[in-house]
Parts: structure tokens; C-alpha cells; sequence
């Protein structure tokens, strides 16, 4: 690639795909390679990913998404998950630091307690918020990540969350925090942008000003 | 920059900063000059940045952070926000595209009921968790935008919401998304990475597997 900048003003939601493009399993593997070193709260890593390019399967992904257009021609439709239940993996995270004498025992135990309070003592609102919170940082990487391997994608939330939650035999621990459909785009009717704020109107200093 | 997956992989959470380093606002326009193509639901930009750079607010704010020590060292530290009635700008978000001509303004109108019912019939928490979905794909933005410019940051969700709302005067119906720390990373006590799972534990194929 060449400036980040520019793969940032290329990555555009697609409408419309370019239908019957193959999306290599290979292609996704990469994207993900690098999907992984999101940041997330206390490395807990709350997001999942299912890939759907199973014809059948997407079919019944089109009709969940209300039958959007954009679903039915794209190469693989995504749907990004958040794991509520993510601070219970705290050990799991942790044990490399711990074997590698990064921190010690005592350490490790500390952490693990005070992030299991940390999310019991907020409750499921919160592990809820966690989960579509970091997920979405995740898709953010996700979405850049296939830009600069030449996929276009487009973010949804216009979706049947308990539809999609069954055809894709999703436990309850997991929120749908969005659909992300993928292929290459059909820049043949692309619009112009749509309007951006500029900063001066969503950034403000010291205190929240309109 | 590079390579895309340099920079990914050269962005890390940081622990510690380099004291007293400023933050040129100059810098930070160039990054909110970026971050402003993030991806949003129906184009809503629900996101808002409070930059904290005030030496004596950023003391308050490192109080309303628990006293964490990269706050104290931060160059600044921002709040994200995300605005759980973004959806009543819909007609704002649109006017450029009716002016231009490329929609109507059947169109245009179709629009803006669309996206008000689809926001108030799924009710406050969905517009709550809108807001936290849609702030966080921007704040991955402006990790990454940042690091390209060489900074540093830190995503935190350890802090007290309500102290932080009353010391910014922030408004209730916005949703303290996250805080994020900026500065030049003090690297001398770094540690190795934590842990990622490979992308075979959190990605799989037509259905969920764990």
C-alpha cells in the first residue's frame, strides 16, 4: 500500500458487489492475521467472527437482512460477534506472561481477580456494552485489513439478530454486533460520499461543546 | 508509512509515557482529518472526541481514572463519546446529497422517516448501543491514525463515567464510549506483547464453533 491516508479515503461501504467473485479462504486467513492484534480491554479479545460463503447459508443471511442487495452479491457475509462472558478467558490470556516469567503467580492471580470483579461487579449491561464495544474495534481493523488487501466491505445493523443468532447456531453468550458484507465492489452506479463532518464539529477541547 | 501490517503490528497499547511531551492540536487535526471517514450506520457519525490537554482538567480526569499512572503521563487524554440521538441528524447528514442531486427529495424524505423509526422503535438501548458501536469503529480509526503519525495510545475502560460526564459538562445523551491515553510511549520498561489467539480460535466458517 502506500500512505495510510489513502487506504483510509479508498475504504468506502460498498452497495452493490460484483457478483460470483470467489473470496479465497487464504485471502481471509491474512486479513485475520493481522485482525488479531486489536487492542481490546485487558487483552480479553471479546470478538469472534463467522464467515459465510456457504450459497445456501448466505441465502438465508439475505433474507435476515431483509433481503438488502448488497448481501445477496457479495463474495462471503460476516457476522462479528462479541462474547460477553470474554473476562472469564482472563487465565487463559495471561498464562504466556506468567510462563514466560513476565509476571509472577501472585500477579497473575491478582489480575485475574480483580478483572473477573471488575466485569461481575458492573453486571450484563456492561459485559454486554464490553463485548459489542471491542468487537467493533475489532471490525474496525477488519474492515481496513481487507482494504488493503483489495476487499471491499460494508458495515450493517440492519439485520434479524435472532434469525441470524439460529441459522448460524449462536450461543447466548454471543451478541451479533454486525454484519459485515464483503466482495468486490460494483463501481459502476457508486455515488459520491456522503457528507462528512468536519472535525471542527464532532472534536472539542477541554469540555464538551456542541 | 510502510506497509499496512506494520503499522497494525507496531501499535500497541501503551503503558507509559514519555512525561511532558506536547501534543501539537495541529497534529491532532490532521488525525481527526482522517478519523472522519470511519465508517457509520446510515452515515450518522455518532461519534464525538473531547481532548483533555488542560494540565488541570487532565489532573481531574486522572483522579476520575483511578489514578492510573499513564493518564498522569499522558500528553492528553480523550474521551470518546457516542451520541444515542445521532439519528435525529439524519436530515443533516443527507442535505449535501439532496442539493446535489443525487437523491430526491422523495428520496431524501424516505430517507429520514427510515432511519428515525428504525432508531425509535428499537428503543434507548439499541440507541445507547449504537453509540457504542459506531464511537468504536471511529476510536480504532484514531488508534491507528495516530501511531501513523507517531503517536501512541491507550484504550481504557477503567474510569468512573459520571465523575467524567460532570467534569466535562458533558450533555446525558451522550455515552461515554471509552477514554484513550496519547502520548510517546516510554519504552524502556515494555513488556512483550500479551497473548492473540490465532485466528483459528475466534473465526469460523457457516456456524458458530468455538
Amino acid at each position: 500500500m502506500g500512505h495510510f491516508s489513502d487506504l483510509v479515503k479508498q475504504r468506502r461501504s460498498a452497495n452493490k458487489f460484483v457478483p460470483d467473485t470467489q473470496l479465497p479462504r487464504e485471502e481471509l486467513d491474512e486479513i485475520f492475521s493481522l485482525v488479531k492484534y486489536a487492542p481490546s480491554a485487558f487483552n480479553l479479545q471479546h470478538q469472534h467472527y463467522i464467515v459465510v460463503d456457504d450459497p445456501q447459508i448466505k441465502d438465508r443471511m439475505y433474507e435476515a437482512a431483509y433481503r438488502q442487495y448488497k448481501v445477496k452479491t457479495a463474495s462471503a457475509v460476516i457476522l462479528v460477534l462479541g462474547d460477553t462472558a470474554a473476562y472469564q478467558n482472563v487465565e487463559k490470556v495471561n498464562e504466556g506472561l506468567l510462563q514466560l516469567g513476565v509476571i509472577t503467580k501472585h500477579e497473575f492471580e491478582r489480575e485475574a481477580s480483580s478483572v473477573r470483579s471488575f466485569y461481575e461487579s458492573r453486571g450484563e449491561g456492561f459485559q454486554r456494552e464490553e463485548a459489542i464495544r471491542n468487537a467493533s474495534l475489532s471490525a474496525m481493523l477488519f474492515m481496513l485489513a481487507a482494504k488493503d488487501k483489495g476487499w471491499d466491505t460494508c458495515p450493517m445493523i440492519g439485520f434479524d439478530s435472532q434469525a441470524v443468532q439460529e441459522i448460524l447456531n449462536i450461543p447466548d453468550r454471543y451478541v451479533p454486533v454486525m454484519m459485515i458484507t464483503i466482495g468486490k465492489e460494483d463501481v459502476s452506479s457508486q455515488r459520491v460520499r456522503g457528507y462528512r463532518k468536519p472535525a471542527g464539529e464532532f472534536v472539542s477541547y477541554n469540555g464538551y461543546q456542541a
